[in-house]
């Protein structure tokens, strides 16, 4: 079984000096609050520093591509793309493409409610691992890896993130056992050539979300968002 | 007479090279909309673009200063400090001490109503020459002037905005012409040993905020404060 830093170590084609801060970067404040006799100077940290960290440096990267990718948009343009890609679910996209949710530590209720799923963790977690990168390998590396994997093809993210809002809602209720997702028709408005369509989610018969499109597919779409958001927003610790 | 080139030269002991970044850093929106025949490609550019690229550098340079000096503090206590750190009025205290208000380029309803002491026009060019600074002279540049304007002394700085805010208030109205500021005491109460004082204060006999402490100077300080958010506040274009 690969470990963690084999894995880091591959995705990222990086040498690892500072094992300790990856470590750290996977671990979840829950997990953290679990452990026995976690007193000082061996008390186990969560990843909440370092994500602080990962954050600003994703934003300036971020921020610095899009200021030289696109030289003649305005700065609310810039502005607005940056807050897309660096949004929750964009980094939490990317956290799951990286295998993320296989190693995150989590206390064994998060665990339980699937947290290793939810975009905040993930997104948390993601950041988090940005900032053990920059400690242990500088800005250049965290730079490399952010084009790679979010900035080279930062429009086809941007539309997949649009997209994908069906599959992820419902990869993530699959986790929570024998699901049974459906988009109910409840309304259509509109003249012919400018129809509105509005879906209701139910999951287990339990109204979820509504959304409204110019399809049945973009309704539905925007169902599983407002479903998604709704989730996220409620199970977010505050 | 010194031109901003050989004050930001002066101020910030670094050798020029794209002179232009540092112009734009200083041409506010409403200054760059008065210009005539303000077509591509001759159109000016105003500081929005660089001001979205300074305060990503600023944010990182911030986190990591604060990372590495509070290695045992939470991520809330970091993130708490780093937002008082780049507020707008911390960042307009620091670009009125470089005298960045004697050089900023405004339109004239701008200047007319005070626009180059305003803290959010102040705060933002701020930004703006950070970005410049960081496109023209780098990351490491950047850094060691921040660490020396603003982060070795965080903790002074600090408090010292804390004090301020009747100091500052009363600089902002004077450019408006004659002016008479005066603060009311409305309201006593609490025991003697915990008495809380409410003031408000007035400007040509209009109330303008209204504070409270435990002592009249504290009340003070919250009423100009409260004024000075409010103000700041209403005259932020959207």
């Amino acid at each position: 079984m690969t470990t963690l830093l084999e894995h880091l170590s591959y995705c990222f084609d990086i040498d690892i000096k500072q094992a300790e801060l990856y470590i750290t970067a996977f671990q979840h404040t829950s997990f953290v609050h679990e452990q026995k006799g976690n007193q000082k100077p061996y008390r186990l940290k969560s990843n909440e520093r370092l994500e602080y960290l990962g954050d600003a440096v994703l934003e300036l990267i971020v921020s610095q591509y899009l200021f030289t990718f696109y030289p003649d948009q305005p700065e609310g343009f810039l502005s607005r793309t940056r807050a897309a890609l660096v949004q929750e679910e964009s980094l939490a996209k990317l956290a799951k493409q990286l295998k993320f949710d296989q190693f995150i530590q989590l206390g064994k209720g998060e665990r339980a409610n699937g947290g290793q799923y939810r975009f905040s963790i993930l997104s948390d977690c993601f950041e988090a691992v940005l900032g053990a990168i920059y400690l242990d390998q500088g800005f250049a590396c965290v730079e490399r890896i952010l084009v790679h994997y979010l900035l080279e093809n930062h429009q086809a993210h941007l539309q997949s993130l649009a997209k994908d809002y069906k599959t992820l809602l419902q990869e993530k209720l699959q986790q929570q056992g024998n699901i049974d997702i459906e988009y109910r028709l409840e309304g259509e408005s509109g003249p012919d050539h400018a129809r509105i369509f509005e879906m209701a989610l139910y999951v287990n018969n339990e109204f979820k979300g509504r959304g409204q499109g110019r399809s049945k597919k973009q309704a539905e779409m925007a169902a599983a968002k407002a479903a998604l958001m709704a989730e996220s927003a409620s199970s977010t610790p505050s």
